[in-house]
């Protein structure tokens, strides 16, 4: 069982607190699209990223989407268990970006191992304050940074988390991650593909000049 | 003395962790436009309100503000004591809104209470997950909502803030709560005022209409 890998603090845990995690704890598995968690009414507990990669996003009345923050490998949703936390009072997305293995902790396992423990409790807020910290760029992002600018960054960040030039995306999803319209993102790939800095094909964006990418990222 | 009244939890700690507490926290009064803390690298410790108001917002390179969230009597400021958490990674400055009567206690004060407490690392969460509300509430806005729909809203709740209809408020202070242009904001109260929902002044805007502007933002 890889479970105590996950937590820096498990050996500051009680025998009976780690027995309560380990004797809670589920493994998952889950295809890429799939919904794990929606809204704060939903208590789906903590998940823990074994291999694969999801997005935590919110999604506005009419359909539109924006990607909060991503968890990879080791990464510990928190907010799926928000539940647990009185004052967490929003909706929030999780979706697998790709075929995802981890571990569910039910939020009311975890919530007593908190009461219990200082180490965990000082755990979650190390984990609550990196989140906060994800959000708070994308404020500055949303705010200060241009729509170019800003899908440049996304290229880039999807071309290194694949380890890619030919990214598989659609421009509905790159849409989807920064909160906007699929034809705005089709009109800006267009122009990045008269500057040569992409080539277009269906259901693709392929990667020519990266430097370039990262001089407009980056002006 | 006080200031275990601010402390849901005080009850729940230690004699030797009120002590410590007690022994650290020190009575701060600022002026009205008073900056209290500057970005990451300060590190100013727990603010607790006792009253007045204060405001956290974040700058752009380029000058340009926009409010996260307001704490008003009885609120705990946790990031200006962010250098107490590693994973709290971002630039937030707290400005006094009006005069403010305030506790300050260190953040390495606090950080030693937390961890030795559950109690207090888990009331530390809660207003962590408080905040995080606001910040994700703040994305709704920015991303949803048009300019008109957030001036109206902020007009609405100055008005409650200080129960009055008369706002006595710059065209520059209103952009700087909502991340925008001055001109911008001179434009739309201009619109406002033709449409007769408010009557503008110097360094001032009176709401005429409230039920108009309420409409407004909840269209």
């Amino acid at each position: 069982m890889d479970l105590p890998s996950y937590f820096p603090i498990w050996d500051q845990l009680a025998p009976a607190q780690q027995e309560l995690i380990l004797g809670g704890a589920v493994r998952r598995e889950v295809k890429k699209g799939a919904v794990l968690h929606n809204g704060d009414a939903d208590c789906t507990g903590l998940l823990l990223v074994r291999s694969g990669q999801l997005r935590a996003c919110i999604l506005s009345e009419e359909g539109r989407e924006i990607t909060v923050y991503r968890l990879f490998d080791r990464d510990l949703c928190l907010f799926s268990a928000s539940c647990m936390l009185r004052s967490a009072q929003f909706e929030l997305t999780i979706q697998a970006e790709k075929d995802t293995r981890l571990w569910a902790i039910p939020a009311e396992v975890y919530r007593q191992v908190m009461d219990q423990s200082a180490p965990a409790a000082n755990y979650t807020n190390e984990v609550m304050a990196a989140r906060f910290s994800e959000v708070m760029w994308l404020i500055e992002q949303i705010m200060w940074r241009s729509l170019d600018k800003r899908v440049a960054a996304f290229l880039l960040e999807e071309s290194a988390i694949e380890e890619a030039k030919l990214l598989k995306i659609t421009h509905e999803t790159i849409a989807n991650h920064l909160g906007t319209h699929r034809e705005v993102i089709t009109r800006m790939l267009r122009y990045f593909q008269g500057e040569g800095m992409v080539k277009l094909a269906r259901g693709a964006v392929e990667i020519l000049d990266e430097a370039k990418l990262a001089a407009l990222r980056d002006a």
